[in-house]
Protein backbone atom coordinates (compact mmCIF):
# COMPACT_ATOMS: atom_id res chain seq x y z
CA UNK A 1 0.00 0.00 0.00
CA UNK A 2 1.10 3.38 -1.38
CA UNK A 3 -0.08 6.92 -0.41
CA UNK A 4 -0.33 10.15 -2.54
CA UNK A 5 -0.94 13.47 -1.38
CA UNK A 6 -2.63 15.62 -3.29
CA UNK A 7 -2.78 18.84 -2.53
CA UNK A 8 -4.90 22.18 -4.36
CA UNK A 9 -2.87 26.02 -3.31
CA UNK A 10 -4.66 27.99 -0.72
CA UNK A 11 -6.50 30.95 -1.11
CA UNK A 12 -5.29 33.55 -4.13
CA UNK A 13 -5.76 37.22 -4.48
CA UNK A 14 -7.95 36.07 -6.99
CA UNK A 15 -9.93 33.27 -5.38
CA UNK A 16 -10.59 36.05 -3.05
CA UNK A 17 -11.64 39.10 -5.86
CA UNK A 18 -13.43 35.83 -7.37
CA UNK A 19 -12.20 36.35 -10.62
CA UNK A 20 -11.97 33.56 -12.95
CA UNK A 21 -7.77 33.36 -12.91
CA UNK A 22 -6.80 30.25 -15.41
CA UNK A 23 -3.35 30.64 -16.12
CA UNK A 24 -3.01 34.22 -14.92
CA UNK A 25 -0.19 34.25 -12.29
CA UNK A 26 -1.05 35.45 -9.09
CA UNK A 27 -0.04 35.45 -5.80
CA UNK A 28 -1.34 33.53 -2.50
CA UNK A 29 -3.16 35.69 0.11
CA UNK A 30 -1.72 36.01 3.49
CA UNK A 31 -5.63 33.40 4.06
CA UNK A 32 -3.52 30.97 1.37
CA UNK A 33 -0.11 31.21 3.10
CA UNK A 34 -2.01 30.35 6.13
CA UNK A 35 -3.43 27.61 4.90
CA UNK A 36 -0.58 25.98 2.54
CA UNK A 37 1.45 26.27 6.66
CA UNK A 38 -2.19 24.48 8.34
CA UNK A 39 -1.58 21.60 5.49
CA UNK A 40 2.19 21.43 6.46
CA UNK A 41 0.97 20.97 10.09
CA UNK A 42 -1.45 18.18 8.92
CA UNK A 43 0.88 16.25 7.36
CA UNK A 44 3.48 16.58 9.72
CA UNK A 45 1.02 15.47 12.65
CA UNK A 46 0.54 12.57 10.42
CA UNK A 47 4.03 11.56 9.99
CA UNK A 48 4.23 11.99 5.93
CA UNK A 49 7.71 11.70 4.49
CA UNK A 50 8.10 12.48 0.70
CA UNK A 51 10.45 11.11 -1.83
CA UNK A 52 9.39 13.68 -4.71
CA UNK A 53 7.12 16.86 -4.99
CA UNK A 54 5.19 18.25 -8.57
CA UNK A 55 3.62 21.27 -8.60
CA UNK A 56 2.74 23.64 -11.73
CA UNK A 57 4.66 26.58 -12.77
CA UNK A 58 2.34 28.72 -11.50
CA UNK A 59 3.53 30.59 -7.89
CA UNK A 60 0.26 29.93 -6.09
CA UNK A 61 0.49 25.98 -6.18
CA UNK A 62 4.91 26.55 -5.82
CA UNK A 63 4.08 28.64 -3.03
CA UNK A 64 1.70 26.93 -1.01
CA UNK A 65 4.55 23.02 -2.01
CA UNK A 66 7.12 25.31 -0.37
CA UNK A 67 4.93 26.39 2.45
CA UNK A 68 4.25 23.04 3.24
CA UNK A 69 7.26 21.40 2.78
CA UNK A 70 9.03 23.96 5.19
CA UNK A 71 6.69 23.38 8.07
CA UNK A 72 7.38 19.59 7.28
CA UNK A 73 10.77 20.22 7.57
CA UNK A 74 11.27 18.62 3.65
CA UNK A 75 12.45 21.59 1.72
CA UNK A 76 15.34 19.20 0.16
CA UNK A 77 12.71 16.76 -1.65
CA UNK A 78 13.04 17.25 -5.57
CA UNK A 79 10.31 19.02 -6.67
CA UNK A 80 9.44 19.17 -10.51
CA UNK A 81 7.46 22.17 -11.92
CA UNK A 82 5.13 21.35 -14.90
CA UNK A 83 2.61 23.51 -17.29
CA UNK A 84 0.49 20.26 -17.56
CA UNK A 85 -0.34 20.51 -13.65
CA UNK A 86 -1.34 24.13 -14.71
CA UNK A 87 -5.18 24.94 -13.48
CA UNK A 88 -7.61 25.07 -16.35
CA UNK A 89 -7.46 27.73 -18.86
CA UNK A 90 -10.51 29.81 -18.93
CA UNK A 91 -10.11 31.52 -22.15
CA UNK A 92 -11.88 34.79 -22.84
CA UNK A 93 -13.50 34.64 -19.05
CA UNK A 94 -10.20 34.93 -17.64
CA UNK A 95 -9.67 38.03 -15.21
CA UNK A 96 -13.21 38.52 -15.45
CA UNK A 97 -15.63 38.79 -11.99
CA UNK A 98 -18.77 36.95 -11.74
CA UNK A 99 -20.83 40.50 -12.63
CA UNK A 100 -18.73 41.16 -15.46
CA UNK A 101 -18.97 37.36 -16.95
CA UNK A 102 -22.74 37.11 -16.34
CA UNK A 103 -23.25 41.18 -17.38
CA UNK A 104 -21.13 39.92 -20.72
CA UNK A 105 -22.10 36.54 -21.86
CA UNK A 106 -25.56 36.46 -19.79
CA UNK A 107 -26.80 34.20 -16.21
CA UNK A 108 -27.97 31.27 -18.92
CA UNK A 109 -24.53 30.81 -20.62
CA UNK A 110 -22.77 31.02 -17.72
CA UNK A 111 -24.84 28.37 -15.92
CA UNK A 112 -23.89 25.99 -19.35
CA UNK A 113 -19.88 26.49 -18.53
CA UNK A 114 -20.39 25.90 -14.85
CA UNK A 115 -22.23 22.16 -15.41
CA UNK A 116 -20.71 21.18 -18.86
CA UNK A 117 -17.76 18.99 -18.88
CA UNK A 118 -17.09 19.22 -22.79
CA UNK A 119 -18.30 23.07 -23.19
CA UNK A 120 -15.55 25.36 -23.88
CA UNK A 121 -14.85 29.11 -22.36
CA UNK A 122 -14.71 31.61 -25.50
CA UNK A 123 -10.95 31.50 -26.73
CA UNK A 124 -8.58 34.29 -26.29
CA UNK A 125 -8.12 35.91 -29.88
CA UNK A 126 -4.30 34.77 -30.46
CA UNK A 127 -3.57 38.41 -30.26
CA UNK A 128 -4.73 38.77 -27.08
CA UNK A 129 -2.53 40.15 -24.19
CA UNK A 130 -3.71 37.18 -22.36
CA UNK A 131 -2.15 34.53 -24.55
CA UNK A 132 0.77 32.97 -23.07
CA UNK A 133 2.32 32.31 -26.00
CA UNK A 134 6.01 34.11 -26.28
CA UNK A 135 6.15 33.68 -21.84
CA UNK A 136 9.50 31.69 -21.41
CA UNK A 137 8.31 29.10 -19.52
CA UNK A 138 6.13 27.57 -21.84
CA UNK A 139 8.96 28.14 -24.47
CA UNK A 140 8.96 24.45 -24.60
CA UNK A 141 5.30 24.28 -25.90
CA UNK A 142 4.66 24.23 -29.82
CA UNK A 143 1.80 26.44 -30.92
CA UNK A 144 -0.73 24.16 -31.02
CA UNK A 145 0.00 23.44 -27.51
CA UNK A 146 -0.61 27.03 -26.11
CA UNK A 147 -3.91 26.84 -24.87
CA UNK A 148 -6.56 29.73 -25.49
CA UNK A 149 -9.21 28.55 -23.47
CA UNK A 150 -9.87 25.03 -22.03
CA UNK A 151 -13.36 22.94 -21.10
CA UNK A 152 -12.58 20.41 -18.55
CA UNK A 153 -12.16 17.40 -21.01
CA UNK A 154 -9.51 19.76 -22.26
CA UNK A 155 -7.37 19.82 -19.04
CA UNK A 156 -8.31 16.29 -18.53
CA UNK A 157 -6.38 15.69 -21.83
CA UNK A 158 -3.40 17.78 -20.87
CA UNK A 159 -3.09 16.50 -17.48
CA UNK A 160 -3.67 12.62 -18.28
CA UNK A 161 -0.28 12.34 -20.52
CA UNK A 162 1.70 13.57 -17.35
CA UNK A 163 0.14 11.66 -15.07
CA UNK A 164 0.84 8.38 -17.19
CA UNK A 165 4.24 8.91 -18.25
CA UNK A 166 5.61 10.44 -15.26
CA UNK A 167 4.19 10.14 -12.19
CA UNK A 168 2.82 6.89 -12.43
CA UNK A 169 5.90 5.19 -12.86
CA UNK A 170 7.42 7.09 -9.81
CA UNK A 171 4.65 5.91 -7.51
CA UNK A 172 5.25 2.41 -9.58
CA UNK A 173 8.69 2.33 -8.29
CA UNK A 174 7.79 3.45 -4.49
CA UNK A 175 8.27 6.87 -4.45
CA UNK A 176 5.52 8.64 -2.05
CA UNK A 177 4.64 11.66 -3.93
CA UNK A 178 2.79 14.85 -2.84
CA UNK A 179 1.31 17.11 -5.81
CA UNK A 180 0.56 20.31 -4.98
CA UNK A 181 -1.51 21.46 -8.12
CA UNK A 182 -5.35 23.46 -8.98
CA UNK A 183 -8.73 22.75 -8.84
CA UNK A 184 -9.06 21.49 -12.39
CA UNK A 185 -5.81 19.97 -12.88
CA UNK A 186 -6.38 17.81 -9.60
CA UNK A 187 -9.91 17.08 -10.59
CA UNK A 188 -8.57 15.25 -13.68
CA UNK A 189 -6.66 13.06 -11.46
CA UNK A 190 -9.47 12.28 -9.00
CA UNK A 191 -11.27 11.63 -12.36
CA UNK A 192 -9.24 9.26 -13.23
CA UNK A 193 -8.49 7.88 -9.84
CA UNK A 194 -11.70 7.28 -8.65
CA UNK A 195 -13.30 6.80 -11.98
CA UNK A 196 -16.07 9.33 -12.32
CA UNK A 197 -18.09 10.30 -14.93
CA UNK A 198 -17.94 13.34 -16.84
CA UNK A 199 -20.81 15.07 -14.92
CA UNK A 200 -20.14 13.59 -11.44
CA UNK A 201 -16.46 15.01 -11.50
CA UNK A 202 -18.12 18.50 -11.89
CA UNK A 203 -19.72 18.31 -8.38
CA UNK A 204 -16.57 17.54 -6.64
CA UNK A 205 -15.04 20.57 -5.24
CA UNK A 206 -11.26 20.28 -3.65
CA UNK A 207 -11.37 22.75 -0.80
CA UNK A 208 -8.33 25.06 -0.87
CA UNK A 209 -5.23 23.82 1.51
CA UNK A 210 -6.48 20.81 2.42
CA UNK A 211 -4.11 17.46 2.18
CA UNK A 212 -5.98 14.58 0.03
CA UNK A 213 -4.78 11.20 1.07
CA UNK A 214 -5.11 8.13 -1.68
CA UNK A 215 -4.24 4.81 -0.53
CA UNK A 216 -3.34 2.97 -3.08
CA UNK A 217 -2.82 -0.42 -3.91
CA UNK A 218 -0.09 -2.21 -6.16
CA UNK A 219 -1.92 -1.42 -9.21
CA UNK A 220 -2.47 2.15 -8.38
CA UNK A 221 -6.01 1.48 -7.15
CA UNK A 222 -7.66 3.54 -4.57
CA UNK A 223 -8.42 1.39 -1.53
CA UNK A 224 -9.32 4.38 0.20
CA UNK A 225 -8.75 8.47 0.66
CA UNK A 226 -9.84 11.17 2.88
CA UNK A 227 -8.93 14.69 3.21
CA UNK A 228 -6.97 15.43 6.21
CA UNK A 229 -7.84 17.67 9.17
CA UNK A 230 -10.86 18.52 11.34
CA UNK A 231 -14.36 16.92 9.93
CA UNK A 232 -16.02 20.48 11.00
CA UNK A 233 -13.70 22.69 9.84
CA UNK A 234 -13.54 20.39 6.80
CA UNK A 235 -17.38 20.69 5.97
CA UNK A 236 -17.23 24.96 6.22
CA UNK A 237 -14.36 24.63 3.72
CA UNK A 238 -15.85 22.12 1.27
CA UNK A 239 -18.91 24.44 1.59
CA UNK A 240 -16.93 27.40 0.81
CA UNK A 241 -15.27 26.09 -2.21
CA UNK A 242 -18.76 25.36 -3.35
CA UNK A 243 -20.42 28.46 -3.00
CA UNK A 244 -17.44 29.95 -4.75
CA UNK A 245 -17.48 27.47 -7.25
CA UNK A 246 -20.83 28.56 -7.87
CA UNK A 247 -20.04 32.31 -8.74
CA UNK A 248 -16.84 31.62 -10.42
CA UNK A 249 -16.57 27.83 -11.41
CA UNK A 250 -13.96 27.02 -9.29
CA UNK A 251 -11.24 29.37 -11.11
CA UNK B 1 29.01 35.74 -24.03
CA UNK B 2 27.16 33.92 -21.03
CA UNK B 3 26.15 34.89 -17.53
CA UNK B 4 26.49 32.63 -14.42
CA UNK B 5 25.10 33.95 -10.77
CA UNK B 6 26.45 32.60 -7.83
CA UNK B 7 24.77 33.11 -4.51
CA UNK B 8 25.74 32.61 -0.77
CA UNK B 9 22.51 31.77 1.02
CA UNK B 10 21.60 34.53 3.75
CA UNK B 11 22.94 35.11 7.43
CA UNK B 12 21.71 31.93 9.10
CA UNK B 13 20.68 31.31 12.87
CA UNK B 14 24.62 30.19 13.57
CA UNK B 15 25.68 32.54 11.26
CA UNK B 16 24.35 34.86 13.96
CA UNK B 17 25.10 32.55 16.95
CA UNK B 18 28.57 32.00 15.45
CA UNK B 19 28.51 28.11 15.25
CA UNK B 20 30.16 26.03 13.17
CA UNK B 21 27.34 24.73 11.02
CA UNK B 22 28.56 22.75 8.17
CA UNK B 23 25.71 20.15 7.26
CA UNK B 24 23.82 21.29 10.03
CA UNK B 25 20.33 22.21 8.51
CA UNK B 26 19.73 25.40 10.31
CA UNK B 27 17.39 28.39 8.87
CA UNK B 28 17.81 31.80 7.86
CA UNK B 29 17.87 35.04 10.15
CA UNK B 30 15.00 37.52 9.14
CA UNK B 31 18.07 39.54 8.26
CA UNK B 32 19.11 36.41 5.60
CA UNK B 33 15.30 36.87 4.11
CA UNK B 34 15.60 40.37 3.79
CA UNK B 35 19.34 39.63 2.35
CA UNK B 36 17.96 37.21 -0.03
CA UNK B 37 14.91 39.80 -1.18
CA UNK B 38 17.57 42.47 -1.51
CA UNK B 39 19.50 39.87 -3.61
CA UNK B 40 16.33 39.45 -5.84
CA UNK B 41 15.92 42.82 -6.00
CA UNK B 42 19.62 43.46 -7.46
CA UNK B 43 18.87 40.77 -10.02
CA UNK B 44 16.02 42.34 -11.23
CA UNK B 45 16.96 45.77 -11.50
CA UNK B 46 19.85 44.23 -14.38
CA UNK B 47 17.01 42.49 -15.95
CA UNK B 48 18.04 38.46 -15.21
CA UNK B 49 16.48 35.87 -16.41
CA UNK B 50 17.48 32.59 -15.51
CA UNK B 51 16.71 29.05 -17.19
CA UNK B 52 18.03 26.47 -14.22
CA UNK B 53 18.41 27.17 -10.62
CA UNK B 54 20.70 24.85 -8.64
CA UNK B 55 20.75 24.57 -4.61
CA UNK B 56 22.07 22.48 -2.04
CA UNK B 57 19.94 20.31 0.32
CA UNK B 58 20.01 22.80 3.08
CA UNK B 59 16.62 24.83 4.14
CA UNK B 60 19.34 28.30 4.16
CA UNK B 61 19.62 28.15 0.37
CA UNK B 62 16.81 26.47 -0.55
CA UNK B 63 14.95 29.20 1.02
CA UNK B 64 17.57 31.77 0.03
CA UNK B 65 17.06 30.92 -3.69
CA UNK B 66 13.12 30.47 -3.27
CA UNK B 67 12.57 34.04 -1.76
CA UNK B 68 15.24 35.77 -4.45
CA UNK B 69 13.77 33.89 -7.35
CA UNK B 70 9.95 35.11 -5.90
CA UNK B 71 11.45 38.57 -5.87
CA UNK B 72 12.20 38.00 -9.78
CA UNK B 73 9.34 36.25 -10.47
CA UNK B 74 10.62 33.29 -11.62
CA UNK B 75 9.20 30.55 -9.24
CA UNK B 76 8.89 28.58 -12.42
CA UNK B 77 12.21 27.91 -13.18
CA UNK B 78 13.39 24.44 -12.49
CA UNK B 79 15.56 24.00 -9.20
CA UNK B 80 17.60 21.09 -9.06
CA UNK B 81 18.90 20.18 -5.41
CA UNK B 82 22.20 18.19 -4.49
CA UNK B 83 24.00 17.41 -1.48
CA UNK B 84 27.32 17.90 -3.63
CA UNK B 85 26.46 22.07 -3.16
CA UNK B 86 26.16 21.83 0.65
CA UNK B 87 28.50 22.95 2.92
CA UNK B 88 31.97 22.18 3.82
CA UNK B 89 31.57 19.52 6.98
CA UNK B 90 33.31 20.79 9.75
CA UNK B 91 33.22 17.67 11.52
CA UNK B 92 33.33 17.48 15.10
CA UNK B 93 33.52 21.03 15.07
CA UNK B 94 30.09 21.74 13.94
CA UNK B 95 28.11 22.89 16.80
CA UNK B 96 30.93 24.85 18.98
CA UNK B 97 31.51 28.46 18.72
CA UNK B 98 34.28 30.16 18.43
CA UNK B 99 34.77 30.52 22.35
CA UNK B 100 34.12 26.90 22.67
CA UNK B 101 36.54 26.00 19.90
CA UNK B 102 39.93 27.71 21.24
CA UNK B 103 38.54 25.88 24.99
CA UNK B 104 38.97 22.70 23.34
CA UNK B 105 41.39 22.68 20.83
CA UNK B 106 43.49 25.48 21.75
CA UNK B 107 44.48 28.74 19.74
CA UNK B 108 47.18 27.56 17.83
CA UNK B 109 45.45 24.40 16.37
CA UNK B 110 42.33 27.17 15.19
CA UNK B 111 44.50 29.17 13.42
CA UNK B 112 46.22 25.85 11.80
CA UNK B 113 42.49 24.73 10.75
CA UNK B 114 41.56 28.60 9.20
CA UNK B 115 44.70 28.88 7.56
CA UNK B 116 44.76 25.34 5.69
CA UNK B 117 43.80 23.75 2.53
CA UNK B 118 44.40 20.31 3.12
CA UNK B 119 44.11 20.13 6.90
CA UNK B 120 40.53 18.39 7.94
CA UNK B 121 38.85 18.84 11.32
CA UNK B 122 38.66 16.62 13.90
CA UNK B 123 36.18 13.49 12.68
CA UNK B 124 33.36 12.92 13.76
CA UNK B 125 32.77 9.42 15.69
CA UNK B 126 30.75 6.99 13.18
CA UNK B 127 28.20 6.72 16.09
CA UNK B 128 27.93 11.00 16.74
CA UNK B 129 24.92 11.87 16.87
CA UNK B 130 26.02 14.74 14.35
CA UNK B 131 26.59 12.21 11.49
CA UNK B 132 24.12 12.52 8.75
CA UNK B 133 24.05 8.76 7.98
CA UNK B 134 20.52 7.57 8.01
CA UNK B 135 19.33 10.50 7.11
CA UNK B 136 16.69 10.01 4.16
CA UNK B 137 18.33 13.01 1.93
CA UNK B 138 22.06 11.11 2.08
CA UNK B 139 20.48 7.77 1.26
CA UNK B 140 21.64 7.97 -1.90
CA UNK B 141 25.10 8.40 -0.74
CA UNK B 142 27.62 5.23 0.34
CA UNK B 143 29.13 4.64 3.52
CA UNK B 144 32.30 5.99 1.76
CA UNK B 145 30.61 9.43 0.78
CA UNK B 146 28.83 10.41 4.22
CA UNK B 147 31.38 12.95 5.02
CA UNK B 148 32.56 13.22 8.31
CA UNK B 149 34.91 16.22 8.44
CA UNK B 150 36.25 17.83 5.45
CA UNK B 151 39.43 20.39 4.77
CA UNK B 152 38.26 22.98 1.96
CA UNK B 153 40.27 20.22 -0.51
CA UNK B 154 37.64 17.67 0.43
CA UNK B 155 34.95 20.04 0.14
CA UNK B 156 36.19 20.87 -3.06
CA UNK B 157 36.85 17.07 -4.77
CA UNK B 158 33.13 16.83 -3.60
CA UNK B 159 31.80 19.63 -5.63
CA UNK B 160 34.03 20.07 -9.19
CA UNK B 161 32.38 16.28 -10.13
CA UNK B 162 28.63 18.12 -9.78
CA UNK B 163 30.07 21.12 -11.82
CA UNK B 164 31.53 19.04 -14.68
CA UNK B 165 29.21 16.51 -15.05
CA UNK B 166 26.11 18.64 -14.37
CA UNK B 167 26.08 22.20 -14.52
CA UNK B 168 29.10 22.75 -16.85
CA UNK B 169 27.07 21.00 -19.63
CA UNK B 170 24.12 23.25 -18.82
CA UNK B 171 25.82 26.06 -19.41
CA UNK B 172 27.59 24.97 -22.48
CA UNK B 173 23.76 24.48 -23.91
CA UNK B 174 23.66 28.00 -23.24
CA UNK B 175 21.72 27.62 -19.95
CA UNK B 176 21.40 30.83 -17.92
CA UNK B 177 21.98 29.30 -13.87
CA UNK B 178 21.63 30.69 -10.71
CA UNK B 179 23.41 28.56 -7.98
CA UNK B 180 22.50 29.11 -4.86
CA UNK B 181 25.16 27.64 -2.25
CA UNK B 182 27.71 28.12 0.44
CA UNK B 183 30.61 29.72 1.24
CA UNK B 184 32.83 27.07 1.30
CA UNK B 185 31.11 25.10 -2.07
CA UNK B 186 30.85 28.77 -3.91
CA UNK B 187 34.46 28.88 -2.72
CA UNK B 188 35.19 25.69 -4.68
CA UNK B 189 33.29 26.91 -7.78
CA UNK B 190 35.73 30.18 -7.81
CA UNK B 191 38.80 28.47 -7.30
CA UNK B 192 38.22 26.45 -10.49
CA UNK B 193 37.02 29.82 -12.72
CA UNK B 194 39.31 31.39 -11.36
CA UNK B 195 42.03 29.32 -10.91
CA UNK B 196 43.49 30.19 -7.55
CA UNK B 197 45.71 28.96 -5.37
CA UNK B 198 45.07 26.42 -2.27
CA UNK B 199 46.51 29.21 -0.28
CA UNK B 200 45.23 32.05 -2.03
CA UNK B 201 41.28 30.55 -1.86
CA UNK B 202 41.03 30.46 2.43
CA UNK B 203 41.25 34.31 1.62
CA UNK B 204 38.60 34.93 -0.21
CA UNK B 205 35.35 35.93 1.57
CA UNK B 206 32.18 35.43 -0.29
CA UNK B 207 29.27 37.98 1.79
CA UNK B 208 26.52 36.58 2.37
CA UNK B 209 23.29 36.86 -0.01
CA UNK B 210 25.05 39.42 -2.52
CA UNK B 211 24.75 37.90 -6.24
CA UNK B 212 28.12 37.19 -7.78
CA UNK B 213 28.09 37.73 -11.27
CA UNK B 214 30.09 35.92 -13.70
CA UNK B 215 30.52 36.90 -17.85
CA UNK B 216 32.06 33.48 -19.37
CA UNK B 217 33.32 32.78 -22.99
CA UNK B 218 32.53 29.58 -24.76
CA UNK B 219 35.10 27.20 -23.11
CA UNK B 220 33.52 28.73 -19.95
CA UNK B 221 36.90 31.09 -18.91
CA UNK B 222 35.54 33.78 -17.02
CA UNK B 223 35.80 37.51 -19.09
CA UNK B 224 34.74 39.22 -15.62
CA UNK B 225 32.75 38.76 -12.61
CA UNK B 226 31.82 41.55 -10.05
CA UNK B 227 29.53 41.47 -7.57
CA UNK B 228 26.12 43.21 -7.72
CA UNK B 229 25.17 46.43 -5.51
CA UNK B 230 26.27 49.54 -4.03
CA UNK B 231 30.09 49.26 -3.72
CA UNK B 232 30.19 50.79 -0.31
CA UNK B 233 27.44 48.42 1.24
CA UNK B 234 29.70 45.43 -0.56
CA UNK B 235 32.89 46.86 0.75
CA UNK B 236 31.09 46.70 4.52
CA UNK B 237 29.61 43.58 3.89
CA UNK B 238 32.43 41.45 2.71
CA UNK B 239 34.87 43.26 5.88
CA UNK B 240 31.60 41.58 8.06
CA UNK B 241 32.15 38.31 6.46
CA UNK B 242 35.86 38.36 6.83
CA UNK B 243 36.11 39.13 10.48
CA UNK B 244 32.97 36.82 10.94
CA UNK B 245 35.61 34.15 9.19
CA UNK B 246 38.15 34.67 11.89
CA UNK B 247 35.74 33.66 14.28
CA UNK B 248 34.31 30.73 12.75
CA UNK B 249 35.88 29.91 9.72
CA UNK B 250 32.89 31.08 7.25
CA UNK B 251 31.31 28.31 8.74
Amino acid sequence: MIKLVLLRHGESEWNLANRFTGWKDVDLTETGRAQAQQAGELLAAEGFEFDQAYTSVLKRAINTLHITMAELDQLWVPVTRSWRLNERHYGALQGLNKAETAAKYGDEQVHIWRRSYATPPPKLDWDDERNVYGDRRYASLSKDQIPLGECLADTVERVMPYWQQVIEPEIKQGKRLIIAAHGNSLRSIVKYLDNISDEEILKLNIPTGVPLVYELDDDLKPINSEFLGDPEELKAAMEAVANQGKQAQNQ
